[in-house]
Order: structure tokens, then sequence, then C-alpha cells
């Protein structure tokens, strides 16, 4: 069962439909077939199905009025810049790796960076903005890096990617962007700058005219470079004079911009409100038509999904989102959460409005931004978060049956997330290495046999200790061999003695890259302290530890659980921030898991070391 | 500037403004002050003002059109059951305490769930749903606790929150519930029965004409016990069939209901539907201008802040919310969001709506249930969220006055929380008692001479190791002792020994509620488990651990660290669904908080337990 569920992810489209899974055939006596088809067809909204004309199959709550039987997900149309062949398409863009990167913490190596863009070509992202090439030449060589290898990487229905970079309004930034996104079949420049008030007052201290010249002059640079694909962000466009706004705009799109970006940049304003702003752009600005509209909403009061389903429906057909809704302050509109509400209410409720994504990759890629940013969602996030398909646990068996069918409107199987109960398959420790690359393809990894072998050692390692292996359990030990940076320093052995009497000591053996064994021992506060500072008396780094967390994984006194922690280092990792143009310092998350947390929290801080240490080379 | 800023929480009411607080008067140029009131003021939902017509002090920006400096917070209405004296007025509901409770792991003791009700009681909260009566004895003592203590403490303004108790539609729940909540000044019955076409045909399996005679029934049931103050639910109402809902809902408003509460119970609604679904049940229910219209939105799409702001502009004069948004599932409208959004945007885009929250105790409310519930919140969540105020760290100083003042819509001393650069006090190893005192108190917590005591001599422990003792140290510090089940096993030592060469082994010394000592050492799979099988040995309680995390509360290696389980017992810890009617198991939580993480993991664990016995005698 599990197996046919993950085959599937890499194939089928699933159709829009929502199983009452839970509904066994001998519950559903034929009135209560009757019943449901009447319920449920009366709700213009919903129609329903029984498969193959028995009782013996669940019956499928189709979310929409197709009733006619073809498949329900409409391929996806041409990429042309400024203007999509089917006008109920919205184009999804991404900018977890711009606008979420710059989240306090959540900085990511390069290497993670390509991860994750190509788990977002998976997912079906339309535009991928990569980075901020001009912040820092890592950042210029991840975009880049992204752009030659996702960008080029073309599937079966010819989709690939756009790949996008940012830059503020100066020749450097756009050449230096241009220089990055340039190797990708489809390359964007992403230009901005703010034309509000407060904005052009405090920040730019210049003139409207001033800000208008300067818009026009570099959209026209842009294309000048050969990019024929460029947005044009008015920054903070919610608090910005109505007038001037269409002003600028119309301006930008005489100057050869395809695609022109709506920001509520501090997250202000109420869906109401901002539907009415993109009307009115559509309404007023020359020659609007010929561009497309895009909506970026801040979370700040808690209103981004429902700001952008506002801008969707009144004539936006790009939206900016972001991979679990991460970005500074309160993020912005999560992915998840707008590609969920189009799937679901898309047909009726926003006038047949639907995008390209696979939400089966959903989880997968929810996971893989979490792990590699350090920003975890909380318990009640909705989609994502561990709760978002549980109930109070331990619930009668029977009552959960009636219940997920009366309560639940997305299948977790639609967004490629398996009941842990579901499983069907469980490792232990009589599995062999066949059964683990399975199960870890099957949970969406592609390991080479260097990594398996790694992990397979691992593998019996655990099983030794636990009954069942669980697929929380390999996803986590993955993430600790596979998702980790480069190595510098490895962790040979730890030893630790604590308690509440005091003393705690930690002695640790380390690995450096030229394979030298280095060895001290320190006293601290608590057992990690101790370790750590040990740990200090080899690498010699000057580090601040921002933040340490720990979560187990999976149920059980014997679980794994994952460390993590923040650290900054000295001033010499300094990046450019895309809104203020200030210097800030980078700051690095590690990760570490396994079944003793002393061990593993020494194992997450050499990795946050480790990523330092490869940024600075 | 901390005392200030903390002495004011406890008496005035702040205006509804936000300080440029970081643009020092030096640079706001007298020409700059013009710009910026040219800006502002053509903005017609912001105006600015100048305290005392100098450039000494920081503008304000005030978020409404009222530039004649009375006092914007108005004074809260007279409470009448079915009717608002003034029609702008939305009175807050907040189920944190019912809904939020029945989230998975966020069992609550009676004395979390009367700390936390006196805590909404402080925040201003209209109405507290403190429980749903017949699910336990238990819940019924807590409700009846909070309606004797907290239901009749009434401010000097004359506020008393109404104590609202939860029953199904029928005679023993409702009995029950009156038996808990009339000892409040105001008590309130919440009555509820699902009225759309799924919930009706497989949870009720009744007919449309017997659901509207139980619900009929069942409110009048209800007011001839005595209570004239009486909601009635609609489950499921967004997905019930209009013309039903207006029969049912008029019937009940004949039967005597003063509240219509209309759930969005999946969480399937867009904001313009479900503001229509309120439009259409004011414009076509008979009665319904004689009783108050209320929301309540779950979150499965990431809607429900903007399907309740919807709802409030359609009509609805009361909003059902819970503290950090928790709930089942993706869970339930966040109150701190629903609240903030009004409070920035009410008086021009809502219609002149407002609330009569104090929000400068909503920091330490959404840290309190945090704290007791387990369920913690994201970094990037809105409003209570570790980075909602927060930028990528060590940006250059001049760049974070600017920036502040460009991108920050609420100023975090709005909610009651302080940078922490402007903490002013910082307490260190020469601090003495009375200090201490002092801080805590500008926290928010009264503690008795005994707390103190305790608190005072941790805190010099902690003191002793580390240069600055923080206000986040403190509220770990206090969290660990203060907010604690009743003390049935207490720890007194472990010793522990552990590392890469396995074999870790724990001692642990307990002393049960008599005084006795208990010892006994145990080996694991890491150092937490061997402590958590040393306990098991001693205390012989049959749990399942489901959860583990542990976070650090403060910057630098020497940070204190709290760690949370919850566990699940014996299959006798059962209680009932509000919903689905169905018995389920109950699961706990624990912290514990310290610089030694392996001993924070087993108070936790032993504090688990503690709240499971608890229960249990």
């Amino acid at each position: 069962m599990a197996a046919a569920a993950s085959s599937s992810i890499s194939s089928a489209t699933p159709p829009r439909t929502f199983p009452i899974s839970r509904i066994t055939s001998s519950k559903l006596l034929p009135h209560y077939q009757l019943h449901l088809q009447r319920r449920f067809t009366q709700n213009p909204n919903i129609s329903i199905s029984f498969p193959s004309n028995s009782t013996h199959k669940p019956p499928l709550i189709v979310c929409s009025s197709s009733s006619s039987g073809e498949p329900l997900r409409r391929p996806r149309p041409d990429y042309i810049p400024n203007r999509i062949p089917d006008p109920n398409y919205v184009r999804i863009f991404d900018t977890t790796l711009r606008d979420g990167e710059q989240s306090p913490g959540a900085t990511l190596t390069s290497k993670e960076k390509i991860d994750i863009a190509r788990q977002l070509s998976k997912l079906g992202v339309d535009i991928i903005e990569a980075g901020f090439p001009a912040a820092s030449k890592d950042d210029f060589e991840a975009v880049k890096t992204i752009a030659k290898e996702v960008g080029n990487e073309v599937d079966g229905d010819g989709y690939v990617p756009v790949i996008c970079g940012l830059s503020r309004c100066n020749e450097n930034d756009i050449r230096t962007a241009w220089e990055a996104v340039k190797y990708a079949k489809r390359a964007r420049i992403h230009t901005f700058i703010a034309t509000s008030g407060i904005h052009m007052e405090y920040k730019l201290r210049k003139s409207k005219e001033e800000v208008v010249e300067i818009a026009r002059s570099m959209v026209k640079f842009a294309r000048s470079l050969g990019c024929d694909d460029v947005e044009f962000s008015p920054e903070d466009a919610g608090r910005s004079d109505r007038e001037f706004l269409y002003h600028i705009l119309g301006e930008v799109i005489k100057a050869g911009a395809t695609t022109l970006n709506i920001p509520d940049t501090v997250g202000i304003t109420l869906p109401s409100e901002f539907g009415k702003l993109i009307a009115d752009i559509k309404a007023n600005t020359a020659g609007i038509d010929d561009v497309i509209i895009s909506t970026h909403c801040q979370n700040d009061l808690g209103l981004s999904t429902a700001n952008t389903l506002a801008g969707a429906y009144a004539g936006a057909r790009q939206l900016e989102v972001t991979i679990n809704g991460i970005g500074e302050r309160a993020g912005n509109a999560s992915l998840e959460e707008v590609v969920m509400a189009i799937k679901c209410r898309g047909e009726h409720i926003l006038g047949g409005l639907y995008t390209g994504i696979n939400p089966r990759h959903i989880t997968m890629t929810s996971k893989m931004v979490e792990e590699y940013t350090g920003l975890q969602v909380q318990p009640h996030k909705a989609i994502v978060g561990a709760n978002a398909f549980a109930h109070e646990s331990g619930i009668h068996q029977d009552g959960m049956l009636k219940h997920k069918s009366t309560y639940e409107i997305i299948s977790p199987e639609d967004i490629g997330l398996e009941r842990s109960n579901d499983a069907g398959i469980v490792l232990g420790k009589l599995s062999g290495r066949h059964a683990l690359k399975d199960r870890l393809t099957e949970l969406g990894y592609d390991l080479n046999d260097e990594q398996l072998s790694t992990i397979f050692w691992r593998f019996k390692a655990v099983a030794e200790t636990k009954k069942r292996v669980t697929d929380a359990d390999l996803i986590a030990l993955v993430s600790d061999e596979v998702f980790q940076p480069e190595i510098v320093w490895k962790l040979a052995d730890l030893q630790v003695a604590c308690g509440t009497l005091g003393l705690s000591t930690a002695t640790v053996k380390l690995f450096s890259a030229d394979g030298e064994e280095h060895v001290a021992c320190s006293v601290g506060s608590g057992p990690v302290d101790a370790g750590y500072k040990a740990v200090d008396l080899i690498v010699k780094e000057r580090v601040e530890l921002l933040e340490y967390s720990l979560i187990a994984v999976t149920e059980g006194i014997d679980a794994i659980a994952t460390t993590r922690v923040l650290i900054r280092g000295e001033s010499d990792h300094t990046s450019t921030h895309a809104l203020t143009g200030e210097p800030f310092q980078r700051t690095f998350s590690g990760s570490g898991a396994g079944m003793d947390i002393v061990v593993s929290s020494v194992k997450a801080y050499i990795g946050a070391l480790n990523k330092m240490l490869a940024l600075k080379q």
C-alpha cells in the first residue's frame, strides 16, 4: 500500500478528489449512497462519485463540479514571460531561497540551496527565485549553479522552472544577477525600488521623479543585457500613493518589464484592501494587460494567504510564496496553504483558477526546508504541521473512522503524507540493505552507494536497540548523514559525566580534514556546555551560540532525537541585505541525530562549525 | 525604561499609536517632520503626531484618523447577553481552555486552567469558554472553580468575564454545564448540534426535523434552568444547506438563544464566502437582530484570521478565538492576530470595529499557554513568534534604526514585549532578593514568599555560572518552579555517564510524596533513556513517551534549556470528546528547565508523571 502510494508520486497526477477512505464498504448501505449523493450534489462546490459502481470501494468526494470524469489536472500552459495562454492559470513563484533564506538563522549552503531548488522543480514551481546574487560571492555562485543545473532540467512535458535573481535598481546588482541566472533555459531578473512615502524619504532619500527615472532606466538596462523576462517590484506598494504607483508601473511597462509584482511589504493590508489594490492597478495602469501582475504578501497580521488569494481573484496571475511560509518577521504567504486553497476552492470560489503544482511533493519539500533552515513549523501549522491531520491520540477507533470522513477536507495522501498506521512496511533488525534502499527511494531519497552504506550501518545500530525502525527514524538518519555540510571537522569519540552534583565533564576526540586526531576535555555548566567547550579548545573558532533545540522524531523513550543549533561567528561572514542594502552577519545552523542527546548535540555544533568554515573558505 | 514600560502594563490603557522610536531626535530634521506629516496624512488610515511640538521626542504614527488627541480606547459597553449597546464593539470569546485544550497533548490540570483563565481575564477577554463540563469529573471541577473564582473577580470598571461551558444538545450535558458555570456572576451555556448533510447522516443519524426539534427543546431546557445567556452553534455551518440553517437558527432564537455561533468546522471556506455566509444569515434569519452573531473559524487552509475578520465585517459581534491559534488539526483563529488586525485596521477598513482587549498582556498570555500546553509557536508565527519583531541578527545598527521605522507596523511594546536590548535592568550575581522580586513583578509574576525563596536560590546558582541573568532565564526558572503540577515524586539527585562508547548509565534518587527516598540505576540507549528507565523502576507506572523536545531559552553556550515531554498512561485516563462524543485517552505534558539538559529532561518526565498521577487521584 505504501509502495503503491509512493510510486504514484513520481508518475501520475492525482485527481482532485477527497476519498471518504475511512468509511468501510460495509457501512455504506445503498440508501446512504443515495443520501450522500443528494447532500453533496446540492452543494455546487462538491460532487460525489462511486468508483466501479459498487459499494465495495469508498466513494470519492470530488471537490469541483466536474463530474464528466475527465482528468481534472489541466496541462501547464506554455511559458511566455509577459502572457499566459490560459487566463485561469496562476503561476507559483517560490522565494524560499531568497526571502525565506534571509530569515534569522536560515542561512543555507550552496549545496542545500541546490537540493531545495531541485525539490521545488519536482513540486512544479513555475519560477524559483534562487537568491540575491549581489549579496555575496557565495550567493552569486549558488544562483549560478542552480541556473546551470536545475534551470536546464527539462521534463517530459517541456516544463523547466524559470530561475530568477533579485537585484536592487542599480547597474551593478542587475549585471551581477544576469551573470548568475543567464545559464538557465528561462532566466529572469527581478529588480525593485521602494515607492512608498516613508521608504522614499528615509531609505532612498530620493524624490518621486528620481525614483521613476531609476526604475525606468534600470528595467531598460536589464533588457539591454539580453534578458527578455524582467520583473519589477514597487517595494511597500501597499502604503504607496495610488496615482504614483499607476504612473511608475506604466513607465516600467514601457521600459520592458514583463511581470509587475505588488508587495505588501509590511503585511498591513486586509484581504479586501489588497484585492482592491490589485484591481485598481489592473484598471488604472497603462499597458497593464501586456504584463503579468504578481502578489507578494508578508504575514505580520496572519493574513498573507488570504491576501494572496484576494490578489489572485482580482487578477494577479503570479503568486510569490515560500515553503512553510518562512521569511523575515512573520514570514510570507506559504506555498502549501495558497496552493491547497486554490486546489480545493479555485474551481468555484476563485473563478476557475488552478496551478501547476503537484501537491504530492509538499510534505517532502516542507520537511527538507524545515531541516535545512532550522525553522521548525508549529504543530498546528495548516497543511504541513504535525497535528494538521491528527486528532487527540487514542480516540476510539470507530470514532476515528467517522471522524476522518466528517472533519477532513484534504486527504493526507494528497500532499504526500502517509498516516503512520498506513506505513505498511516496517523495517527491523532483520531487514537487509535492499529493503532499506527500497524504503528510502519510496520516501523520495536518491542516495548514492556510499551514502547508502553509511545509512545502512547506522540503521543496523538503531535496529539493534529498537524493535521497529519507522520512517521517521530513517528520515532522521538520512538528514543526519546526507543533509550535512562538507566535513571540515568530524567527531570521533565523546565521553561525558554529569548530573545534579555538578562538575559536568566532557572529553572529545575530533578528526581534522587531513585526518589528524585531536583530543581535549573540559568542564561545563552541563554536559552539552562541557562538550562544546572541549570542541572549542580544538577548533579555536570564536562563535556565539544563538539557539539550541532538540526534538525527538519518533515515539518511545528510546527515540532518535535531532538537535539543532544556530551559531554566529566573527564578523567576517557578512552579506548584503536585499531590502536595506546594509551588511549583516550570517548565522549558521547545524543538526545532529542519534539516540544519545549529548552526542547528537555535539554533532550538531560541529555541523554548524563546518557550515561556517565551508562558507569562509 | 523597562520599569516604566512594565508599570504601565498594569495601569494605563495604551493609545493606539506606533512610535517611530528608532529615529533618534537628531535625525529628525524639521523638514523631515513636514515630509513625514505630508506622507502620512495623505494616507487616510494613518495620521502622525509630534509629542510636545519638538524634535526631541520621537513622532507617533497614529493608526487611525483620530488626531484630536482624545484617548482612543473606548470604554467597554455594558454586558447584556443578546445585545451590545455600541454597534461597533466586538466581543472576544476565548476557547483556549476548551477547543485549544483538546489539541493532541495539550491536556491541562485544573490549576493550569485557572491560571490561564485569570490571565485571559487580565487580557480583557469578554467570554471565557472554560471547558466541556460533561467530559470528565476533572473538567467539571475545573470549570466550576473558574466560575467561582475568575467569574467573580469584578474590576474597577465593572468588567468580569462571562464564564461559558460547552454541552452537546442533551439534558445531561446541559445540566452538567449549568452546575459548573452557575457560580459565575455572568454564566453562559453553549450548546451545539451538527446541521450539515454529512454530519447529520454520519454522526447523528438523524433527520433535519429531528435535529431542529432537539436544538429547540435543548435551548429551552437551558433557559429553564435559570440561564439567561445561551449560545447555540450549528456545527459545520459552512457546509450546511442555507435554507435549513436559517430555519434552525430562527427556531433556536424563538426558543431563547442569545448568541448564535457560526462555525467553519472544517476550515474550508474562503473569506469572501464566510463573510457572505454571515451576511446571508443576518439577512434571512427571523429574529436575528435580537441576538449576537458569532464566528468560529478553523485554520485548515490558513485562512482562519481572514475568515474571522470577514465575519466581523459582515456583522458578527462575537469572535471565537484561541491564544496562539491552538486547537485540533491546524487550530483556530488566533486571538492575537484577530485583535491586532482590528486594532490596526478596525477603524477604517472594518467600519470602526474595536475590542476590549488590552494587547499589553498578549505576550505573557501567549507564553503561559505555550508553557502549559506544550504547543510551541513557530518562529515566524504572526505577532507572538520569536522572529515576529526580529530581523537577521547583527544588522548594522544604523540600518536597524532606519529598518525598524520602515518595516514595523506594530511596536513590540504594544503587545507587552520588550526588545532584549531594551531590558535596562540586567541581574547578576550581586543582585539581591529585592531586585529579583521587583523584576519578576515587572514581568507579570506574583509569587508568594516560599516561591520567591526557591527562585532566589536557583537564580543565585545560575548567576554563579553566567555573567548576565536575563529575563528569559528568569521566566524559564519561574516556569520550572511555579508552572509545575502538584508534586507526587520529586527528583533529589541524578548522576549520568554517557558518550559515543555506548552503555549510557543513569542513577536517580527520588523522594516520594511522604518524603521517602528511592534510588535506582539503569542503562539505556542514551543518557535520557537511561534516566527515564531508572525513574520507571521507582515510579512503576506504565507510560508511553509520545514527544520529547528541548529548547535553549537564552543565547550562549551556558544557556538554560527547557525540556518538554508528552506521555500517555494506561487507559484509565479517558475523557469524552466534545465533537465526536467518543471517549479518548488523555496525554500529559511536563517541562523542566536547567543548565544540564539531562537533569532537565528527567525533571520534565517526572513532571509529566506527576500531572498524570494528580489527575488519577
